[in-house]
């Protein structure tokens, strides 16, 4: 088999299953218990909170341990609470994933929040020209500080294109807003330093990053409400017994791809070389989808193709692709990513995304080349 | 060690930990995408749901997977809405879990429900007649079948008594109201089937039943609100990457535990038994809390005695146990479920919550009962 899935899901990192098993087998203590029974379990906590504020130049009080990305982002936009005298606005881009998407649709069909999309260009770049003409023209508007939120992703899952995020959150900040960025395909993948990038909140999940599924986390310097009422877990903000086990997964992965991320990325963009070299020689018709992509993520369009099709002859010779997001693959009409760039008919059905990851090697990607023509050629 | 605080958390199965292994090192594919290498994932996901099912005596499709016991209580209870027209009414116990308490408290903030708590009896039993009276008052009030909500727990985690929830949930039934338990405690326990007990909504965690943390299960016939908007997992109600592994391990340790459950009970009655014994001809003057109770669950107050000193003391013989619930530990008053049966000043701060699990020895009861009465009575 070649994975070549690595935006839907990574393998987890067998030195993180390590880590994890202790928690799972003799350690099952619940951290929030007092007995000596509970130290293990606690301190492996803490220090998992605090390897993870270090990978992203946070501090340990501002992680906020979830079930994974979508709940971190659900968590990030909504309040689930309308004020007459508290009108939330809320502004976003047209290309960001569905939970972020829906969250902010759910928002306004219950909060009563105004909702603003920034368009994309061509290569799927948000404008802060854009941002900030809107934040001006709605100025008097905006009542306090706390009532907009900006949540823009930073870097999309379907093309890879890495945002500004540093230059939308200065503009957000200058105008008293919070900024959130959804950075699920981001994290541990390149570097990011909350404090550089000057975001409010950040939204990661595990198992994208080597990781375990079931758990991620939000960074938040902000104020959150509460996201699961409950005990105390989670400085009272997201109770439910802690998942020992995940979280430190989660850490040990995280600090590890961190530390072999110059490595990792090295290697993956001379695949990614290979194979858009082995596709140009090809004589096929196609663009290549995005700019400044994410390392390994390939969102490619080919002419008078059907990328359905192409995935499904792909995964009889056993090699694992993506049509849009892993969570749209059910749904085989154009992606609202692919919409928001432009991508013209005779292109957009025929998109496919191959996402490598660090186990992926050069006989893969000759591999997925040789079958992609052989395909569309054949 | 002994450890004897199995409502906080129970040892992981050893089975459902095999059964996990697969799904973490090389079934890794993600479950919602459409390629060969996410088959395995899929069915094996299809599968625990029927499992589950089974147990409780549910349809497949009424089973929903959540990170946990508190987010499933959240998402029975939280609508995040207020329609002028559809004020809800919510009836709830004064000995919930706080999962449910404080869901309660954010409806009621959030989306002005009207809310109205039963009381218990000096054994934390719930008066069905109480139930039906509030009703009864407040019929014409009542707008729509969907805007009345009943929440009572199976069982209760610090005292162990079980409700009469078949009785409770036919009165709600009655009155066209939704109902919902909170069956944390007893799942895996107690023999359970949601068609018997007639309850509409249920909610259950893996850990507390020899599963693994950070996973869980709402049981719902019920219409249910998005709770993570995103992805279409959960027919489209709870987004987020499926925990394959924790839904496996979940479903694995929930079968074992529902076959081997009649040995189980009738061992820890014994050593239940056993332990009260002892106690007796110990000359202590304390009380047992509740009534019916789940196997296992011994709460006793000890005359003149500090539940909190009494935990610690036994600590250093390296026994586990509890004050309270688990999630009220780092507090040290009195918990609002032994207010609420109205133990007596004399025993109140005297409490603690012995949980025995189907580990537990003959032997550990033993030094259980010897390490107590040489600690209150030397």
């Amino acid at each position: 088999m070649i994975y070549a899935d690595n935006a839907a899901t990574t393998k987890l990192d067998i030195d993180a299953f390590e880590a994890m098993k202790p928690f799972m087998l003799d350690e099952y203590g619940n951290a929030s218990q007092p007995y000596f029974f509970a130290k293990r379990p606690k301190m492996a906590i803490k220090e998992a909170r605090k390897i993870i504020a270090e990978c992203i130049g946070a501090k340990p009080e501002e992680i906020f341990f979830t079930s994974g990305g979508s709940e971190s982002d659900n968590w990030a936009i909504k309040r689930f609470t309308t004020f007459a005298s508290d009108i939330r606005h809320i502004i976003t881009s047209n290309i960001e994933h569905h939970a972020v998407l829906h969250s902010v649709e759910s928002e306004k069909m219950y909060s009563n929040a105004q909702v603003f999309y920034l368009n994309v260009d061509e290569k799927g770049v948000v404008n802060p020209e854009e941002l900030e003409s809107i934040l001006k023209r709605d100025r008097t508007s905006i009542a306090t500080s706390e009532s907009t939120l900006i949540s823009v992703m930073l870097a999309n899952n379907e093309i890879g294109t890495i945002q500004p995020i540093k230059q939308l959150a200065a503009i957000a900040h200058n105008y008293g807003a919070i900024f959130h960025t959804d950075a699920v395909q981001a994290v541990g993948h390149i570097p990011i330093n909350v404090k550089q990038l000057g975001v409010s909140m950040l939204s990661a999940s595990a198992h994208k990053f080597n990781g375990p599924k079931g758990v991620g986390f939000l960074y938040s310097r902000s104020d959150l409400v509460n996201y699961i009422d409950g005990g105390n877990q989670e400085r009272g903000l997201r109770a439910g017994t802690e998942n020992v086990a995940g979280i430190v997964g989660m850490a040990v992965a995280l600090k590890k791809n961190c530390i072999e991320m110059e490595a990792h990325e090295k290697k993956i963009r001379e695949l990614e070389g290979l194979l858009i070299d082995k596709l140009n020689h090809s004589g096929l018709d196609y663009i290549r989808n995005g700019t400044n992509q994410l390392p390994g993520n390939i969102s490619l369009s080919f002419a008078n193709a059907e990328g359905e099709m192409l995935l499904h002859r792909m995964d009889l010779k056993k090699i694992c692709i993506s049509t849009g997001s892993a969570c749209d693959s059910v749904n085989t009409r154009v992606s609202h990513v692919i919409k928001a760039i432009g991508v013209s008919r005779k292109y957009a059905n025929g998109t496919i995304r191959i996402s490598l990851g660090r186990n992926n090697t050069e006989d893969d990607v000759n591999s997925i080349a040789e079958a992609i023509v052989s395909i569309l050629k054949g």
